[in-house]
C-alpha cells in the first residue's frame, strides 16, 4: 500500500454523521487508520468539526468553506473558523454544493493562504481538467448519476477515470486525482487505483453501512 | 426591565468572534447575562456552536441553517446538527445571507419541528410584514444601508420601526418585532423599545468594541 | 363570464413556444380572445416578446424580470427592456424560477413604477399570503408537486385554493388570487372559480396539446 | 488589419442599449462594420435580439443563455430561443453574471450543439486558463476592478493579458483570447493586440459615448 493513496470519507449530513453518532463513526475511522496506517481523511458536518477534531487524530476536512475574510458575513463559513475548530483541509464544489468558477478559484487561494488542503470536486473529465488548472491539491471526479448508487465509477465508467487522469497528468501534473461515486468495497478501490487514480472519495457506502469498520478494512485492502 | 425584551448579539465572522476569541467573548456575554438577568442571546459561527454551547449557559443561536432533512447534502447546515451541537434557535435570511421565500418558509417549518426558535430578518416594513405571515417567533427589521454604521435605526429611521410594529401587530400579532442596524448604546435601545420593538439585533457595536462588557451593560440599561 | 376572471397562459420554453411555433400559438390565443372576449394573457419567452407583441393584440407578460435599473447588468432582464419590447406585465417567482424575498419586493416595486402588472407565484397558502403582503396585482398559488401533472389543483387539493383565498381576502383584499397546477379543462377552471379564485395560471395543458384552440375554448367555458 | 481580430461590443442594459435607442446603436455599429470590413460583434439585451437581428447584418450575440433543453423552465433563456431570434453566439459567465463551473461546461456544450459561438468571460489568467480547458471558441479576460473604468487593462495590467495568452497558448491553443475592462480607444486596442490578444470586449466606452461611430472607428484603427 502506498501511503499517499487516499480514502476520503465524506460524512455528508446523514443521521449517522452528526452529533454523538458522528463522533462515534469518526472514532471508528480513527481507530482503523491507526491500526492499518492507511491514509484516511474525513469531511465532517461544520457544527461537528471542533468536537470531532478534539477527539480523534486523523485529519479532519470541512465539507465546504466560503472564500471570505474575517468580517460581516452572517451564516457563511469562514476558513479561519474551521481551521481554528481543527480542520486541516476542505472539500470544494461538491456535486451537492456547486460553486461559481471565480468562487472556486478564490476559495482555493484563501484556503491555501492558511496552509490548508483543498480537494475540488468535478462531474466529468473536462470540468476536472478545468478545475485542476486552478491549482488545488486534488481533484475528485464523480459522475453525478452514480453518486449514492450501487455500481462503482471504476466499474461503470472506467473511462471517466482514465480520461481525467490522462488530461490532468498532461496539463497540471502536480494535482492528484481522486474518483468517487458508487465506491463500496476493496475491489472498487483496487480498480480505481489501477486506472490511475490517487485514491477515492466516498460517503454512503461507509456511513450508511451497519458495520463501517468492516467496510473500511475492505476498502483499504484495495489500495 | 421586561424579561421578554431581547438583545440578540450576532457575532458574524469577525476575528473577535471565532476560535478562542469568540469563546472569550461568549463568556463575557454569559457573565453579563448572569449578573443582570437580561435576556441575551448570541448567534455564533457554525463551527463554534458546540464549543461555545459547552462552556456558557446563555442561549446559542445558529446564524443560518438550511431547510434540509438528514441525508446527502454536503456542506449544507442541517438543523439537527446545530441543535445537537447546542443551538436552541437560528437567524434566518440575514441581510448578509438572503434566501428565497419558499426556503424561508421551509426553514421556519423545519426548525420549528425541532422546537427551535426562529428570528427572520427583513430589510423594510413591507418585507417584515410578509415574513411575519410565515409564522416565525420574531422578525428583525434592519435597513441594510444602516447596518454596521454609526447611527441607530431608532434615531435615523424611527418610522421603519413603528411601521413594522404597526403592520405586524395588525396582521400577525403573535410575532415579536426586533430592530437592528447601527444600535450602539443604551439610548438607542431605549428609543427602539419606546417605538414598540421587543428588542434589538446587533453585532459590530459590541463585537468590535474594545470593552464589550461595558457596551453590553449600557445596552441593557436601555431595555 | 366575468371579464375580470383571468386565464394566464405561461408558454414556458417548450419547443411549441419559441420562434415561429410560439408566434403561431400566440396568434391562436389572440384569435380565441378576440372571438370570445375572454380575459386571456400570455407569458412568452423573453427573446420572443417583441416579435409576438408586434403581431397580436392580447396582453403579453414576461416570464421573469430582474429588479434592476438601466446600467451594467450583462445578461439580466431589464424591466424597461421587456416593456419597450411590448410586455405589459410579468410573472415573478415562478416555481421554476424562485427568488429571494427582498428581490421579489424590489421587482414588484420596479415593475409597478413602470405601470406594469405583477403576478407573483407561490407554492402554498402561507407563502401566498406572505407575498400578497408585498402588494402585487395577483398571487398565483401552485402546489409544485401538481405542476405539469394530470390532476387539477382544484380537484386534488381544493383546500389550497380556499385557504389562500381566505387568508388573502382577510389580510390583503386588493390582491387577486389565481391558482394553477394540473389545470386542463373547463371543469377544472369552473371548480377553481367556485372555490374563490380569480382565474387560473396554466401551461402544458394548452401548449403541449395538439389542438390548443379547442382546449382554450373549453377552459373559457369554465370561467 | 487581420480579419480574425474581433471587437465584441457588449451593450449590457444601458438606457442607450434597449428599445429604439439600442436599435439605432446597433445600426451604427452595423454601418461601421460595413464600411471598414472590421470583425465586429454585438451582444444585445435578450428582449431586443429578434428586433435587432432583423434589421442589421452584423453577428448578434446573446449576453447569457441557460444550459437548458426545450421544456418547463419559466423565465430562463433557452439557447434555441435566442438562436431562432437571430443570435449566432453568446457570452457566458460575464463578470456581472457569473455561473457555476458545471453550468459553464453544460452551456458551452448545449450552445455548440446548435453550432453557435461561445465567448466565456473570466476574471484573471488562472480562471481564464481553467475555462479555456472547457473548449469555448474564446475566453475574454477582464479584471473586474477595471471594468467600466478609465484605464485600459492593456495599460494598467498588461501582464494579465500576456499571462493569459501564454497559458492558453500552451494548454489549449485552439481557444482565442480576448481582453477587456477599460478599453476606450485605438491605442488601447493596439496595445492589447501587441500583447497577444485576438481582440477586445468592451461596453461603456462605446455605449455611453456621445459619438459611438467615432469611437468605433478609432478602436478599429488599433486592430
Amino acid at each position: 500500500m502506498t501511503q499517499d493513496r487516499l480514502i476520503l470519507l465524506n460524512l455528508k449530513n446523514y443521521s449517522q454523521s452528526v452529533g454523538d453518532a458522528g463522533l462515534e463513526l469518526a472514532r471508528t475511522v480513527d481507530q482503523v487508520a491507526d491500526e492499518t496506517g492507511a491514509n484516511l481523511v474525513i469531511a465532517v458536518p461544520t457544527p461537528d468539526i471542533h468536537r470531532i477534531s478534539s477527539e480523534v487524530r486523523l485529519p479532519i476536512f470541512a465539507q465546504h468553506v466560503d472564500p471570505i475574510i474575517p468580517g460581516a458575513s452572517t451564516g457563511f463559513i469562514l476558513p479561519e473558523a474551521v481551521q481554528k475548530a481543527g480542520a486541516v483541509g476542505t472539500l470544494i464544489n461538491h456535486a451537492e454544493h456547486q460553486l461559481k468558477v471565480s468562487t472556486i478559484n478564490a476559495t482555493i487561494k484563501r484556503v491555501q493562504e492558511l496552509s490548508m488542503r483543498t480537494v475540488v470536486c468535478a462531474n466529468n473529465p473536462r470540468t476536472s481538467l478545468a478545475l485542476a488548472m486552478l491549482g488545488p491539491d486534488a481533484v475528485a471526479v464523480e459522475p453525478p448519476e452514480l453518486i449514492g448508487g450501487d455500481i462503482s465509477v471504476s466499474t461503470a465508467k472506467p473511462e471517466i477515470i482514465t480520461d481525467t487522469v490522462e488530461a490532468i497528468r498532461e496539463h497540471s501534473p502536480g494535482v492528484q486525482v481522486l474518483c468517487g461515486a458508487g465506491v463500496k468495497n476493496g475491489a472498487d478501490v483496487k480498480k480505481a487505483v489501477e486506472l490511475g487514480s490517487d485514491g477515492v472519495l466516498l460517503a454512503s457506502g461507509v456511513v450508511k453501512h451497519e458495520d463501517p469498520r468492516a467496510v473500511l478494512l475492505d476498502l483499504i485492502s484495495g489500495l
